[in-house]
């Protein structure tokens, strides 16, 4: 951590400030310049609070060197984490792909596309029991009856589920379910995320939709440090001013977070677009970025999704690109490789 | 509604979506262009998904005429709601100053803060039990005991208490809290939301980072449609580009909302700017703009604040600011009122 | 500047970056961590290229601690800086207020708003010859023609004027204009910036739509390199999320460029919301906020205006508005000051 | 176009509002609703002004249904252009490399820049000759005698040559230059767009840090509109929150420009991301959403770069980058193709 001092601060006020950083153990160092003066920190700085300094009247600013997460961080966890997920592994090489509706609607909406994913070569099955939308007046998810119904349809395909947490008093009820959601509006839901720490079961964090990266990465590391690893991160589109699309996907995020952690990598091209014709070539682009899995909206019948639609390719569409998503995983192995 | 065709929809497409469409009881006019059909829709279109219409194939695109929120619409509240909480009103021309610490930290100076901002004409004491923080090393709140701290001072001071909820299970402890805030995070929290309409309880509603205002008079509509109508909306500062300050103040916001809800408008100049030097200034500029009540953050000795140290004001400053505020009100009555 | 250096830099290379960093004649100074090591920088880092630095591949990360500009800054020229432009001051603790209309349409329309406006108290005349526009469609300014006929309105009414220059081409066109202003979109334009820094006439530099308030000070500190030291800077809103308004004014930029730099601040309330019930409050707010001028708005038929109608006041309600902002403008002066 | 009117509109001013709009040669049609009428139009709306409708009182708001701009519109013209630049072709299917240092520094660096780019690969070279910096205090580029060194260097590697263009006053200088390319921040310096309008030379036309795409492609309509159709549109990353990388890639412009436009489009990884060890990853991302061109920084030795070092590749590194570059274009061609 690196502190300005302001040019007016008095060299008593300067030491009183070494002697409460030297409390945290750590080296202070203090540079004399000409306009001003800068202390160093030397140690582990991760227990102090950056704003808390930033409050001592004399500091202009402060920059921390190191990050401020360690759970999630490559430095001190150079291996890849690989999660398991309902005998599915996420992360190490491969390409996970889990597809589904937005919403589970009916018995025969999920079966039917549970069924069609699972032809097509998807490895997970993904539906919303609990929908955060933006409008009271929108379907809201079915709720306890949607989770049922996944886990039905896992027990028909034997694919593994993912589907999203809205709130902790609904823990219970994902149980059996395979991979929890965090959905973008909850990444900063501290409580539920702690309390997701405290349960040994995968987590998908999906990124705020103005969220940074870093952001990200201390969401997840609250997840890990109650005790629970098995978190991957997804990018899924952040807000931006373009209009055309729904969401922007930064898709440089993979090659940037794969340096900064070991956690798995998620690309939602559904979400990231919100249109159907654009899933594809993002699908893609995110394999060929580095991706360790994808997260695609599929329904039997788009144009009468009760959500979502836009963006939801049918089981037919799905098919193909899914020809398409396979020769470009292989294509990475054989030719992008190092 | 105002829905555009594609160029390539039969006419057997476009009425199959307008037997839709009747059937949530509007009316469906075509209007036929040269390269495109447009259908109008006529009558209460607020249970129409947009998303739903959107992923309809033929839809190139869908544009809302009316506003999506009903409870929260002047134009059907034409008056302004003024709420009560704790013998303190807030609404209705007049200007309520909300003040304290940023975080619960010691009964000590919880107190001291308290008399302070009385003193100084403060009519409400905020300060935060419950902390939302970006990392799970910095210090989260007291919790309950800084809850019962707050109603220690309210006690003592007379002064209602404002403070914040994270999560619904905490619920029970806020029974005598006499302003639930909802943060700038938990904005999209939904199951919060819903769980807080169902209350009788005053509920201050922060606008999230990036949320746009129509987003935020949903968040308002959540809690309004479950019966709970003694919302206030808070504009906190949203996330731009700019750097130097720590978000950047809406201020437009409170001229904007005026027009579109009834609802009372607060603002927080401490976390919108984050440098105490500035606090003041946008105070003044928020009682202009019309604001009707004020969050500012107050410390007995901002350099040890546990957090958010920078945009604290002392008691002496906040002392000379409530004189400038309290004037400024004066002249918003006497000389802005048209 | 604070230099921080990847763990596996070598000695011979953390050597070397030194050696060159001295040949810009600053000392350096090694502040040896744990995880890294650190170099501050004493002395003029102006000169020093701050991506050059980044380059290095042993460099983590790199801060100035001194800002980047000197011309503009407060630092070296604590007291603000007053400009005369055709007999009007601008800065100084009173208030200028620029108005008449976007776009200069016809002699009558130019005059009889001239007229209105200097009625109602404005200091100086805004209209647009050469506008910029997003479509090549759209109506682009009369050019030349428009120039002759804004300096025919001085002629007439005695009000000095300002408009914007697109191109450095159309310099000699501005010999008589009394403030040359550069819009939002040239605000990078540095070639013009440049050629506007050799003239001896005064600038008004607007800040751009993304831009932050540091670049906009490096925009200026081009203009006053060349040796032009007349120069306002115009916040006029920035692009953000929220689309009921055209851009977002971002009110927080008057106190804290005060800080930062010593050159007069203008408000423009009409494009930084493009409503035109707003810019009252705006234009109260500005002033409120300390604003040494606004630009504003005015047509004598806005709802047949040939650009930007929508935010523009008629003349009779700049009438009303100016009552109030030279009431708020008292006010300021009487109750705000220190 | 689609015009909502406000409720308290008059018959008599919605009748004049019809009026003034069959004066545009379009034909007016009007949709009575319960709480609002809604005019659509139906023929060219292409010359009318949005502003100045949204400008008349009674408009609540109004929707274009047709895109604003034609030249650059594929509905008017499906197939894709090609360009062809000093016997190199843009578009069509292929994919074009244009590599080279940031800034033109000296004639030994250039020269063996070129000659390495050109053994890895490369089909045209890059370089600045005129820089647009944020400060006036950083290097500003080699000007005329940069160009000089371009042109010596096509006519040693026969490679076509682009490089930036700042002020139309300098055109002359790019008489002999291949690809006249328009940076980010004079996306929107309209009079430029209109002069190289007025040239039959190819455009490489950059998108704004914060521009829509809309803008890009109005931008330019503005170069086609004048009888210059040899343009291409080159994402080169927006500015976003994101703080890791220099600015955030839009990777899915790609896909939707293709639907949008017949215009060749380009991607800079090198500007996007800002760091070295992303531009291998996004340059293959690019081909896969299937870009027709890439704009690489290559640096004999990026460490010592004068602009831009910290996202320069080393000869070899392109060297390595291209085989995968390559294999990708191959791929794509083979496996991606519908």
């Amino acid at each position: 951590m690196v502190i300005v001092i302001r040019d007016n601060a008095t060299d008593v006020q300067v030491n009183e400030l070494m002697d409460w950083l030297q409390g945290f153990n750590v080296k202070t160092n203090l540079v004399e310049g000409v306009h001003s003066r800068i202390i160093g920190l030397i140690g582990d700085t991760t227990p102090i609070d950056i704003d808390a300094v930033k409050a001592r009247g004399i500091v202009e600013s402060v920059k921390r060197v190191q990050e401020p997460y360690k759970n999630a961080n490559r430095r001190f966890h150079p291996d890849d984490t690989i999660i398991e997920a309902g005998g599915v592994t996420i992360g190490g090489g491969g390409l996970t792909v889990m597809a589904g509706p937005c919403s589970v609607e009916t018995e025969k909406q999920l079966m039917e596309t549970a069924i069609a994913v699972k032809e097509a070569g998807a490895d997970m099955l993904r539906g919303g029991a609990f929908k955060p939308r933006t409008s009271p007046y929108a379907f809201q998810g079915l709720g306890k009856e949607g989770i049922e119904l996944l886990l039905k349809a896992k027990k028909e395909t034997g694919l593994p589920i993912v589907t999203e947490i809205m709130d902790l008093s609904d823990l219970d009820l994902f149980a059996d379910v395979d991979v929890v959601q965090v959905g973008a509006r909850n990444m900063q839901n501290f409580t539920l995320l702690k309390a997701l720490g405290r349960c040994d079961k995968p987590v998908l964090l999906k990124r705020g939709l103005s969220a940074t990266l870093q952001e990200l990465l201390m969401s997840a590391e609250y997840i890990m440090s109650e005790g629970n690893s098995k978190v991957m991160l997804c990018e899924r589109g952040i807000r931006t001013f373009e209009t055309e699309t729904r969401n922007t996907l930064d898709i440089s995020a993979v090659p940037l977070l794969r340096q900064k952690t070991h956690l798995p990598l998620v690309i939602d091209p559904s979400h990231a677009t919100g249109i159907s014709s654009l899933v594809e070539p993002m699908a893609i682009c995110a394999v060929a970025a580095g991706a360790d899995a994808l997260e695609i909206e599929v329904h039997i019948d788009p144009k009468t999704a009760w959500s979502d639609g836009a963006q939801s390719l049918t089981p037919e569409q799905f098919k193909t690109s899914m020809r398409k998503i396979r020769a470009m995983e292989n294509f990475r192995k054989t030719e992008l490789a190092d």
